[in-house]
């Protein structure tokens, strides 16, 4: 395939789970927050193609709108632990399998970026806590102020969990998968993980295979949803594998869906974008948002 | 396949690298220590399975075992971080896909059993850092007393390094499958990581898929080698699929060593145990010393 045959594509999503969720308040518009959130980190990802850029840069550009949405589980707003705090999970990875992982980060405003430091830098793959911290740091990331990250939303949400069901699914990470003017393939993803969660959960979201994963000969993949049940089915390389044995992109998302059925009780969604520029979207959970652009063209909607 | 039809197997590794490694003083006989000590652990396990026990109670016991033998990098005498420090990560995972796994986690002799309790226990897959140290000292575990896990070996490694080349592949992680009488498989690895590494970091060890993976239908693999090389490829894991699509278990170990010598600079082993009680050790590294106990007969090596 040579260079600019390729139309760029983005695709993105603000989460698998309860649009609305236990614990919102705005209930009537918190479908069309996710829409349009999705929407424009869509919007920005694609500016970024249309212009030249990569994959890599599109996807971290598009997952950092979405983290400073309030609407999402990243970033600012991002579900408190059962201690209060805010911990994030961030994952961005290329066609080319560099990627840069960070999990259990306490204090900073946009994770993927942290993430992407670290796949730029190569040496480690995956960093977590506050070593993580350390590493954000010595790269010149700014802290954010202590409580700066957590939202009255965030709070309400710890509290609904504390009065009904211990195990509340959070649902609103988020995630991008875009294929450039080169053919370059990448994926990125970012959570606060589940509300409630102990201090030091990791999920699947910074789990490279779980959580997103990219191939150049097969496709990029962004995950979302139960992320214990995520993790054990490997849900993003599941995918994969299917594409590598001739599965089409559609079917290889609900066959790792299916297989995500069988052996968990878990929910999720996954988006997906192969080197031919053909998007995905699937869902076995209540609802997802999501955002496309192909060609100039936006398309969104709420799976399902 | 009815209980009690199949062999209980087990097979252990103590990694893939350089036998002897770096800043190793007693080069003559640390060949012979790596063999001899997964010949212990295997036998430990073998034991367990023959008197009934699990597959998860065997990989435990002997991934124990082998977390007190000062000559692997795992336990007691793991690999210090750049800050002089021990940081383990561990993973144990049956073939129903039930996991626990510890990351970047200081201060405890056995971080495999901290797995393990966090497999029963059920809530989370993965803690890291001070988060999972909290877990295992709410959960009885006892901390070691500052320093205690520290050898002299594991000073000289850190010091050779710091003397000679920025990266060097530690090569000493330890793992075991198992097989048993029940027709039930188990995995399970356990490492101090990479030497001089950045506290915080995670390698592939702690991370389904990649150090570790079992699924009933397929089969049980641990793999060992340069962390971030394995994370990338998703070891395991890629050898579990070609079990699915048919691949006998030594074609799948090798086909996954293949796709990490194309994608990745990285070395690494991998052994693995199927429903059949056949088992499987292979590398992409200048050795790996293993044993094995299928129908009481006990067989070791080290690699190539």
């Amino acid at each position: 395939m040579s260079a600019r045959s390729v139309e760029p594509t983005i695709v993105v999503h603000g989460g698998a789970g309860s649009w609305p969720a236990a614990g919102d308040v705005d209930v009537e518009d918190r479908r069309e927050r996710g829409v349009a959130g999705c929407q424009r980190a869509a919007a920005r990802g694609a500016e970024i193609l249309a212009a030249g850029g990569s994959a890599l840069d599109a996807v971290e550009a598009a997952v950092r709108v979405l983290e400073d949405d309030e609407a999402f589980n990243a970033g600012y707003g991002a579900v408190l632990t059962r201690d209060g705090t805010v911990e994030h999970d961030a994952l961005v990875v290329d066609g080319l399998l560099r990627a840069g992982a960070v999990g259990a980060l306490p204090g900073f405003a946009h994770p993927i970026a942290i993430a992407r430091r670290l796949l730029e830098h190569g040496e480690h793959v995956f960093l977590v806590g506050e070593g993580a911290a350390r590493f954000a740091r010595e790269e010149g990331f700014v802290e954010a102020a202590p409580g700066a990250l957590i939202s009255p939303r965030a709070q309400a949400r710890l509290a609904a969990m504390a009065r009904s069901a211990p195990r509340v699914e959070a649902g609103d990470t988020v995630g991008a998968c875009a294929l450039d003017g080169h053919g370059r393939l990448a994926a990125a993803t970012s959570t606060g993980g589940t509300i409630g969660k102990r201090s030091g959960r990791i999920g699947d979201s910074p789990i490279l295979g779980a959580g997103a994963f990219a191939d150049e000969r097969l496709a990029a993949f962004s995950t979302t949803g139960h992320g214990e049940s995520i993790l054990r089915v490997g849900l993003a390389r599941t995918a994969a594998e299917r594409v590598r044995v001739g599965d089409e992109l559609d079917a290889a998302c609900r066959f790792a869906l299916a297989e995500l059925a069988e052996r968990t009780a878990g929910g999720a969604g996954i988006i997906a974008v192969d080197p031919r520029g053909h998007f995905a979207h699937a869902i076995h959970a209540p609802a997802m948002p999501w955002a496309a652009v192909r060609g100039g063209r936006l398309e969104s909607g709420i799976d399902p």
